[in-house]
């Protein structure tokens, strides 16, 4: 249905859908899609090698998001068994562009882009990302 | 800093952040701006004179979200006092696009692009949009 | 049903329930009833002329929940227009205790009794309650 | 610290502390607890062959809090590695108590004690459980 982003390649992390996630239209309410693409995030920078609790206190930066686009294709109900992928789509100096998708099944529910900056942690101000991240990333499916 | 959506105007709703918003970053987690959205989108819906669990008991219908574009500018904090701008973009037979602002004093902090779509509450399929709606809205600013 | 609580008297703060604070129960998901308690709780403070980000930033001090009971007496719905109340129960010199409830017209929903501790923002450590709070709360109704 | 409660004996569940759970006093927020705990008595049933989607479509009942006490121990703070416990305290013919804690390793953070009422998931009143989950039940640990 959308073939706007990615195909789904990448980092994948298993997400379950308790009733926190849902809404009296008895599936996903859409703002929580992307606490599910968050926790894949931080898991996938966790499979490269990086704590973000870790990069804060000790390096001074932090990852935030500049920008978001969500194609919502199919909802997901209370109980799925869901698989969110991130896949790194551009990486810059100061910033990086990510694919991700969220399916049940062979049934494809979300496909999103998140642009994401690094800044400083205390300053709030666009800083360059480390070079250990960078050549993780670089050589990164 | 983002001109990509519209300027700000239509329909205001104020939004007060609490602590259940903030994330240990200090500022609103990304995914809570869309709460602020929705409420906002209810309020302009409600101020049209539509109630949501009206239209699904009575007519059917629920609008859901296809798609959102959303640009975080500038980050909003604890006990910040927002406004949240609903704006008509485009009005279709069972889908409409709204641009959404939302604002500190004069500060623009998101800028945001929903494509909604009208669907049977039961069934889940694409349903028209009722004439007392498309009505309400035409004659929107 | 519950008179284990206080009567509702005291201070009172307006909630609307959107799509984010239900779930596919088609009722409102039992954590968010404690969001609608804390911006009740945090409009109280500042009805009193305190604000939470001031007292963190110029005495050093905030207020974290040591113990909530809740008693779920009746299920608050999408679009309902809630009342939540806060009353003191006890004032001490490093904690407080206050009574809470949701109503919905005249049907009370939600009875609890939270108790909060002043913190060293900084050390996570007991403190004392500032004295201007001290005194604005004592003669709290 | 608090021994008003079980001793964390019976059902475990781990759960990750992420960005979406904290709040801007650097720890999680007070009411996501009880998403973490939902989770745990969701995986609970679970483990013991419920799934609560097929009860509430094939046997019409649902499991809903009646009441919560929670005592907050210590914080937990983003990226905590917790482990939730889950113990029946009380069986019923239509209601449930159950013990639950959030541990970081040693250190207990939360001890709860939280009653669950069987009720007809249309008609939202109270209703026997199911014989098939109190045999289940009695033989747990």
């Amino acid at each position: 249905m959308s073939d706007r982003f990615d195909s789904g390649a990448g980092f994948h992390w298993p997400v379950r859908v308790y009733w926190e996630d849902t809404d009296a239209g008895g599936v996903v309410y859409y703002a929580n899609y992307l606490n599910f693409m968050e926790r894949a995030r931080s898991e996938w920078l966790r499979a490269k090698g990086f704590e973000q609790d870790v990069l804060r206190d000790e390096q001074g930066v932090v990852f935030v998001v500049r920008r978001v686009e969500v194609d919502y294709l199919s909802p997901a109900r209370f109980n799925d068994a869901l698989d969110v992928s991130v896949s790194l789509h551009h990486l810059g100096q100061a910033r990086l562009t990510v694919d991700q998708t969220i399916t049940r099944g062979e049934t494809r529910l979300i496909a999103a882009r998140v642009t994401l900056a690094c800044i400083d942690a205390a300053l709030f101000k666009p800083a360059k990302i480390p070079a250990t991240i960078l050549q993780a990333l670089e050589h990164a499916t």
